[in-house]
C-alpha cells in the first residue's frame, strides 16, 4: 500500500467531511444489507499501482464499510477465496489468465461484471484506463446504494460524450461570480488557499459522476493567473484533483500578452503573441502535464477580443489552441458573444442572433482542438429559451453545451429549482440539423458529424458552504449535470430518485416528496417569474434577483421583452420580426414562425401579440400571465406543508435548512407573482378574471397604517411593493399600527418587510399592550435598496383576534436598514 | 404587563435554551393538538401582580404556543369570551364572583378547575399563594403534553411535604464536588458569574416539579461567603430564582465565627459567637429577604465542629438557627457525622451505626427550625443499602431525607442509572416506627410525629453541559427526585413514562425502550458493581469511580464488607456482630437479624457469610455473584442494541449522544463484571458454575503478544486488568501484534485500553499492512492512572479475519497518556 493509499483510508476512517452530498453510503436497511453480505466477496485486490486506483480503492472500502458496516480486506494478490478485482482489463487478465475476461471498456469506460472464482463468485471492476476502473467503482457503490441487484453482473458503461467539464467563476481574491454556496475552495487573497481539503472533496464529487475536468478561475479571467508565480499554486490544485481524475483547467484572458507579457500587442497573427502563448503552455505544462486545456471568453461584455485587430474569432481561439496542441489541451472558446449597446429602438435588433451570426461564418476556420463553448438558449441562462440555433449550425467546429448549475437567473439558490427537467429539453431537442434525429445531445457530443470531440460544460460555482451550494436541494443540480454529461438518455425522474436516495435514504415518503418537489420546480419558478417565454423578469443589470419587469427595456442589452400597454413579446419571426427563427434548420424554424405552431411556453419570445391573444391552452395571454403566477406560488406554499411532513424523518439538521429556504421562497414566489401581476395589470389595463390581481382585502397597506416616526417612500421599481410604497424609518424607532375589524377569530400575520442587506433591523409586533413576535432583519439577501430583492415576509401562525384589535409594528433601523414595511396581511388559519 | 413580563414573554419567543429538559413543550401530535384547540379558551387573564404571576403568565403562553402554536390573548380583565383565569383564589373570587369558586387549595398547592362561563368554559388555575397558581400552571402544560384530558377538570394538588429543596455542591472557583454536567452554573473564578441566564432556566425546571429552594455552594463550605462583600452576588442569584419561587439557601461553615468573623472562637454556646451569627443572618436577610436558610456539615469529614469545644450537634444547630429564627429561616444539620479513622480490626466498629449513635440521643434537643438532614441509607449513596434507622428514630425532631441526584457512586453520569426505583424503595419502607404504617415518606414528612416541617433534599450537582447532568437519560433522576418530592405516592413506572414522553414525545416504541432502559438500570448497575449488599465495590477514598474491590478494606473509612477467602460481607447483627440492626425498630431488626429472613439483596450487608451460602434465590452466594455481573453487563449490552433500534426516531443529537454514552456504559460494564468476579475468583478458589470467569478463549492478553517498545506493567488495583497486567509504552510509539488462528469469518475487534486523562494517546490497529481503524484515547475519564477507571474499549466491527492473519496495535503516548493496552478480544459477527 502506497503512503497516499494509507492516507486516504485513515481519512476515510476518520475525517468528517463537510457534505459529501450522493456519496454518504448511509447504513442499509436490515434486508437490503443482509442480501448483499451474502454475495459480496470479503477480500478486495488491485491490479496495478496509481494513485486513481489508490482511490478507487479506498472508496471502495468506505462505501462498503458506511453501507454494510464491513472492512473489505486488502489482498496484493487474488486471494484463495473470492474476491472484488480492480484493475485495467490488461492488468487482469496478466495476472488472472483464468478468469477468462472478455468485454472491452471504451477509454473511462467500465465493466461490471460478476463470474465464478475460488468457490465462490468473483466481482470485476475493469477498465481501459484506471479513471474507468475509479468510474467504475463508484458505480458499484451507487448501485448498492440504490439497492440495485449485484449478483449478477455484466454491464459496459461509457460516457457518452469525451467531455465532461466543470467551469468555477472563481475569482483570485475569493470570491465567486454568481457564486451563492460562500467563498472559493481554491482562492483566497489572490493565493491558492493554504487547505485545499475542500478541492479534493469537490473532485471525489466530480469523479463519482464521470467529470474529469475542472475550470479554477472565472471566465472574467484575471490575467495575472499566467505569470510564473501562480504555476506552483496552480499546480497544488492539479495535485489535489489528480487522484480523482480531475484535470486543471484554466481561464485566460485573450489580452494577456499585452497586459502581463510585456508585449506591445495582443494580435493573434502576430508570431511574438503565438510565441508568447506557447512559452506559457509550455511552462504551465511542465509543472501540470495533465492540464486539459484553457476558457477564453473574448469580444464579450468588455472583455479584450479579437475584435481589437479586427481579427476573428477563430484567429483568436487558434493561437491559443496552436499552443496547448502539443500537450493535447483543448481550448474553450465562449460563444457568449454579443453586442451589449444595442440600440432598443430599432426594432431589427435582437441580441439572439448575437452567436449563430458571429460563429456560423466561421465553421472550418477552427483547429481540432478548439471547442466552441455554446450556451443552452440564445440569450443566458433565462428560466425558459429556445435552443440556441448554433448548437445545430456548426458541422466543421466542435461543440461544448454550456449549462448552469449555478442558478444566476434561477433563484440564486434561495429557490429550489432542479434544472434536470430544463436540460432534458435541451438534449433531446431536435435541431433537424441534418434531417431528424439531431437532439442537441448528439450534435454537440460531435456524432451527428463525426467530430473529434465535443461535449458537455456545467458552470457550478460551488463554494465552502457545508452544503457546497448554499441549498441542499440543489444539489441535486450538480449531480443531475454529472449523470446527463455521462448519459444524457436518463430520464430527469429517474435522476432526481437516485439523488433523492443516495442523499436522504429510500424511504418511501421523503423520496415521493423531495421528487415531486424537485421534479415540478422549474415550472413552479417559471409560472411565478417569467412564462410564455417572457424569460426571467428580473433585474438583468444588476443582481438578477428580485422582480424587476421593466429591468430588460430600453438599455443596450437586448434582453427585451417589449411589453407595452397593447401587447407583449419580442418579435423574432422571419416574416415581420427580427429574423432570428431563420437561423433555426426549416423544421425548426417553421414551427417557432408561425403562430399556429409556436408552443405556448415560447410564445412571447418569438411573437408580438395582444394580451388578448387566445393561446393553446385557450386562456388569453394577460389571464394566463395572471394564473401561472398564482399557480406557481401555490405551488411552492405547498412544498413548505409537504416538507413539513417528513419531519422527522429525515436528519433535523437538513430539515430545518430546507424548511426555513422552502419558507423563504414561498413568500418570495408571492412576491414575484405580485409585481408580476401588478405591473402586467396596470400595462394592460386588463382586470383578472378571477378578481385576484390587485384586490387584497385581507391585506393593510403601511401607507394606511397610524404612523409614528415611519414616512412613506416611493419603491423602485415599483411593482415590487404593495401600492408601489413601503413605511421606511430614518429614525431609532417607529411604529406603524392599524385596527382590526374582521371576525373573531385564529389567524396568521403575515409583515411583509424589506431585509436590506446593511444592516440588521429589528421588528416587534404588538397586538394591544401584548408582545407577540420579535424577529431581525439578518436574512442576506443580495442588496441593500428597498425593492423586490429585499422583500420577504414574517408569518407569524396561531394568533387570536378580536374585532378592535389594535396590531403595531415596532420596527429599529440598523446600520442603514431602515426596517422598511410594506403591508400586514392576515389570513384565517386552516 | 410588568417590564419583567414583556421580557419573559420575549425570550420564550425567540431565546434558544440550553436544553429545556421535560419542558420542550414540543408540538403536539395533529390529533391531539385538535382537541386541545377546540376546548382551550384563546384568553388568558391574571388576576394580582407579581413577578411568579408573570412567570406563570409567560409559561402558560409559551407552553400552549409551543404544544399547539397558538399565542393565548393576555386579557388583563375577564374578557367577554372563555378564558383561563390565574390568580389566588382570593383574587379570583373577588374579581369574578360570578364564577362561585369553591374549592380551596393549600399553601403552595393548587386547584385546576374546568367550568361554564361566557358561552363556553373557562379554565381556572387557582393557588392560595402564587407559588401555587405557577405550580398550578405547570402542571396543567404537563397534562397537556402527556395527551391527558382537561375539558372537565376539577382537581386539587398539595405537596406531600414542605420542603423540597435542592442542594448544589458547587465551589466558588466553578468546580463540582462529585458533579459531572460541566461546570457551575453559579460561580466562577470566586465570584457569582456575570450571566446568570443559567440559573434562571434552572430555576424554571425546579419551580416545574414544585422545588421551592436551592442551595449554591457546596456543603464543604466556603466561609468567605458570610463576608459582607458577597451579599450582593448572592443576592443575584436571589433575584434569578425569584421568579420561580425558588428562594437561595447557602451552606455555612460552623468554625465561621473565628475564621472569617474576627472571633477568637466559635463555641455555640458563647454568646458572641450567638451574635456574630445574628449579626451575618440580618445582613442577609437585609439583602435577601426570603432566604430560605442554611445547610451545615459539621464535625465530618474533617470539617470543623461542635466536639471542638465538647459541644452537642444540637448546640451546634441551635446557635445558627437562632439566628435564622427571626426571619423565618431554617437550619439543615446534615447527619452524615462519622469517624473516618475507625479501627478496621475492631469487628464491633461499624460506620453504619453512626448517623443514629450520634443523633438520636439528642432527639428533643433541636429547635423547632432545625432539620435534621439525613440520607437515605447509613453509609453513603451506595448502589444498595437498607435504609437509615435514624428516619425512624427521631419523634421530636423535623427531618429530611437526603437523595443523591448526582450518581457519585452510580456511574458519575457516564453510566445511566436511573434511582427512581431506589428512591421508592426508600420513601415506601415501612420503619414501623409507630407500629406499621409509617413508611419513610410519611417520616420526613413529618406526618407521623407531627412536626412542623420536614421533607426532601436532592443533591442534584446540575453544571454548565446543555443537558445539565452530563448524561441526556440522566435528566430523568432530577425529574423523578422533584415528582417523588411532591407527591411520593407515584411510581417509578409512571415517573419514567412522565419523563420519556416530555423529553422524547410520544412515539410508542421510543417511550417503550427509554422505559425499559430506565427501570431495569439499577439492577443493571447493582449486578455488574455489587450485588446482595456488597455496596458499590469502588475506590471509595478517591474519585468513586471504576471498580477497586478492596478500596474499602483496611482503612478507617469504615466501607467494609470483610471479604476474605473464606466468606464475605459485614456481621451488622445483634447477636454476633455490631449490633447495628438492633438501631431499628423490633420488626425490622428481627427481619434483617435472622438470615432466614434477610433478603438476598441485603445479605453482605448485614450478615458474614461463606461463599457456598445458599441464598432464597437457590444460588451460593459465589455463583451468585458471578452470574449477576454477567447479567448485569449483558442487560447494558442490550441497551446499546435497543437503543440502535430508535435511530431516526429521536433527534439525532441526542440520538448519538445517548449511543456514545451507552456503548461506553456497556464496555465499563464488562470490566466491572471481570475485575468484581476475577477478585472474588481468586479470593474464594471456587469456579464459576458456567466456566466464564477468569477464561477468555476469545481473548489475547497484551502480556502474551510480540511486543515492540511496549513494556509489561502490574495493574493496581490488579483485578482491573485481565491478568492483572497491561502492556505500557514509554517510548515515543509502540507496537503489540499477534496472529489469528481461528476460523475464517467476520468478526468484531475490542480493543481494552487504558484512557489516561492526562493526555490524548493515539492508536492505529493494522491486519497485515491494511490500516483498520485509528482513534485518539480522549474520553476524559477521571483519573490519570492505568487501572479500572481508565479501562475502556474501541469496538471495531466488520472485520473479515482469516488463519494466520497478524493483528497489530500501535500505539503513541501523548503527554503521560501511556497508550495502555489490556487485550484484543474477537468475537465473532452476529
Amino acid at each position: 500500500m502506497t503512503l497516499r493509499a494509507a492516507l486516504l483510508l485513515a481519512m476515510s476512517i476518520l475525517a468528517v467531511h463537510a457534505d459529501d452530498a450522493w456519496l454518504r453510503y448511509a447504513p442499509l436497511d436490515d434486508v437490503a444489507a443482509r442480501e448483499y453480505r451474502d454475495v459480496l466477496p470479503a477480500a478486495v485486490t488491485v491490479l496495478g499501482h496509481s494513485a486513481l486506483l489508490d482511490s478507487a480503492q479506498a472508496e471502495l472500502l468506505r462505501g462498503v464499510r458506511g453501507m454494510l458496516g464491513r472492512t473489505l480486506r486488502l489482498e496484493p494478490q487474488l486471494p484463495s477465496e473470492p474476491a472484488i478485482l480492480l484493475g485495467s482489463l490488461a492488468d487482469l487478465r496478466r495476472a488472472v489468465p483464468e478468469l477468462r475476461l472478455a468485454s472491452e471498456p471504451p477509454d473511462d469506460g467500465y465493466w461490471l461484471h460478476s463470474m465464478p472464482c475460488k468457490g465462490g463468485r468473483c466481482i470485476v471492476i475493469a477498465g481501459r484506463n484506471d479513471r474507468g476502473v475509479l468510474y467504475g467503482t463508484f458505480a458499484l457503490l451507487r448501485r448498492m446504494a440504490l439497492n440495485g441487484p449485484i449478483a449478477d453482473l455484466d454491464e459496459v458503461h461509457a460516457p457518452y460524450a469525451p467531455i465532461r467539464w466543470i467551469d468555477q467563476w472563481d475569482n483570485l481574491d475569493g470570491s465567486i461570480e454568481r457564486g451563492y454556496g460562500g467563498r472559493s475552495i481554491f482562492w483566497d487573497g489572490g493565493h491558492v488557499r493554504a487547505d485545499l481539503a475542500r478541492a479534493a472533496d469537490y473532485a471525489r464529487l466530480l469523479a463519482s459522476l464521470g467529470i474529469d475536468a475542472c475550470s479554477v478561475n472565472n471566465v472574467n479571467a484575471d490575467p495575472r493567473l499566467l505569470t510564473n508565480a501562480y504555476i506552483p499554486e496552480l499546480a497544488r490544485i492539479a495535485e489535489a484533483f489528480r487522484p480523482w481524475g480531475v484535470r486543471l483547467v484554466l481561464s485566460v484572458d485573450f489580452a494577456s500578452p499585452k497586459s502581463i507579457g510585456g508585449l506591445d500587442t495582443f494580435d493573434p497573427i502576430d508570431p511574438s503573441v503565438a510565441s508568447w502563448w506557447q512559452s506559457r503552455a509550455d511552462d504551465l505544462y511542465r509543472a501540470i502535464p495533465d492540464l486539459a486545456g484553457f476558457v477564453m471568453k473574448a469580444d464579450s461584455e468588455g472583455r479584450a477580443g479579437p475584435s481589437a485587430y479586427k481579427r476573428t474569432h477563430a484567429d483568436a481561439a487558434n493561437v491559443v489552441a496552436r499552443a496547448l496542441k502539443p500537450h493535447a489541451g483543448l481550448l474553450f472558446y465562449r460563444a457568449f458573444v454579443y453586442n451589449h449597446h444595442m440600440d432598443w429602438r430599432d426594432p431589427n435588433n435582437d441580441r439572439a442572433r448575437a452567436a449563430y451570426d458571429n460563429f456560423h461564418p466561421l465553421d472550418g476556420r477552427f483547429d481540432d482542438n478548439v471547442v466552441l463553448q455554446i450556451k443552452n438558449g440564445p440569450i443566458d441562462f433565462q428560466v425558459r429559451e429556445p435552443v440556441s440555433p448554433l448548437l445545430g449550425a456548426l458541422e466543421k467546429t466542435n461543440e461544448a453545451l454550456e449549462l448552469q448549475i449555478t442558478q444566476e437567473y434561477m433563484g440564486q439558490a434561495r429557490h429550489t429549482v432542479f434544472l434536470g427537467p430544463q436540460w432534458k429539453e435541451v438534449l433531446d431537442f431536435d435541431l433537424h440539423a441534418h434531417g431528424p434525429g439531431t437532439p442537441v445531445k448528439a450534435l454537440v457530443a460531435g456524432r451527428v458529424f463525426h467530430r473529434p470531440t465535443g461535449g458537455f460544460v456545467g458552470v457550478a460555482n460551488v463554494g465552502l458552504d457545508d452544503n457546497w451550494l448554499g441549498n441542499d436541494l440543489s444539489l441535486a443540480n450538480l449531480y443531475a449535470f454529472g449523470r446527463l454529461a455521462w448519459s444524457p438518455d436518463l430520464s430527469a425522474a429517474r435522476i432526481a430518485e437516485e439523488w433523492t436516495k443516495l442523499s436522504f435514504g429510500s424511504e418511501r415518503r421523503v423520496v415521493d416528496t423531495i421528487d415531486r418537489i424537485q421534479l415540478t420546480s422549474w415550472r413552479a419558478y417559471e409560472n411565478y417569474t417569467g412564462p410564455l417565454g417572457l424569460q426571467t423578469l428580473t433585474d438583468i443589470t444588476g443582481n438578477h434577483y428580485g422582480p424587476a419587469v421593466e429591468a430588460s427595456e430600453r438599455n443596450g442589452w437586448g434582453q427585451w421583452h417589449r411589453a407595452d400597454e397593447h401587447g407583449v413579446g419580442m418579435d423574432r419571426s422571419m416574416a415581420t420580426g427580427t429574423g432570428f427563427t431563420g437561423q433555426y434548420s426549416a423544421p425548426v424554424a417553421s414551427m417557432y414562425e408561425s403562430l399556429a405552431t409556436c408552443p405556448d411556453d415560447l410564445l412571447l419570445f418569438f411573437h408580438h401579440v395582444p394580451y388578448t391573444y387566445v393561446l393553446h391552452s385557450g386562456k388569453t395571454v394577460i389571464q394566463s400571465i395572471y394564473d401561472s403566477h398564482y399557480e406557481g406560488a401555490a405551488t411552492v406554499a405547498e412544498y413548505v406543508r409537504s416538507w413539513k411532513a417528513l419531519h422527522g424523518l429525515i436528519d433535523d439538521e437538513r430539515y430545518q435548512r430546507v424548511l426555513k429556504q422552502l419558507q423563504y421562497q414561498a413568500g418570495a414566489a408571492e412576491l414575484w407573482r405580485d409585481a408580476v401581476d401588478r405591473w402586467f395589470l396596470r400595462e394592460s389595463g386588463i382586470p383578472d378574471a378571477h378578481g385576484r390581481v390587485g384586490h387584497h382585502p385581507e391585506r393593510t397597506e403601511a401607507e394606511s397604517m397610524r404612523l409614528d416616526g415611519y414616512s412613506i417612500i416611493d419603491v423602485t421599481p415599483w411593482e415590487t411593493a404593495s401600492g408601489g410604497r413601503a413605511a421606511s424609518c430614518a429614525g431609532a424607532a417607529c411604529a406603524a399600527a392599524f385596527r382590526f375589524q374582521r371576525a373573531p377569530g385564529w389567524y396568521t400575520i403575515e409583515v411583509r418587510y424589506f431585509d436590506q442587506n446593511n444592516g440588521g433591523a429589528r421588528f416587534r409586533l404588538f397586538i394591544g399592550a401584548q408582545l407577540i413576535d420579535e424577529w431581525t432583519a439578518d436574512a442576506h439577501l443580495p442588496s441593500a435598496k428597498i425593492d423586490g430583492t429585499t422583500s420577504t415576509r414574517r408569518m407569524i401562525a396561531g394568533i387570536g383576534l378580536r374585532p378592535g384589535d389594535i396590531i403595531r409594528i415596532e420596527g429599529r433601523p440598523d446600520n442603514g436598514d431602515q426596517a422598511a414595511i410594506d403591508y400586514v396581511e392576515i389570513e384565517p388559519q386552516r
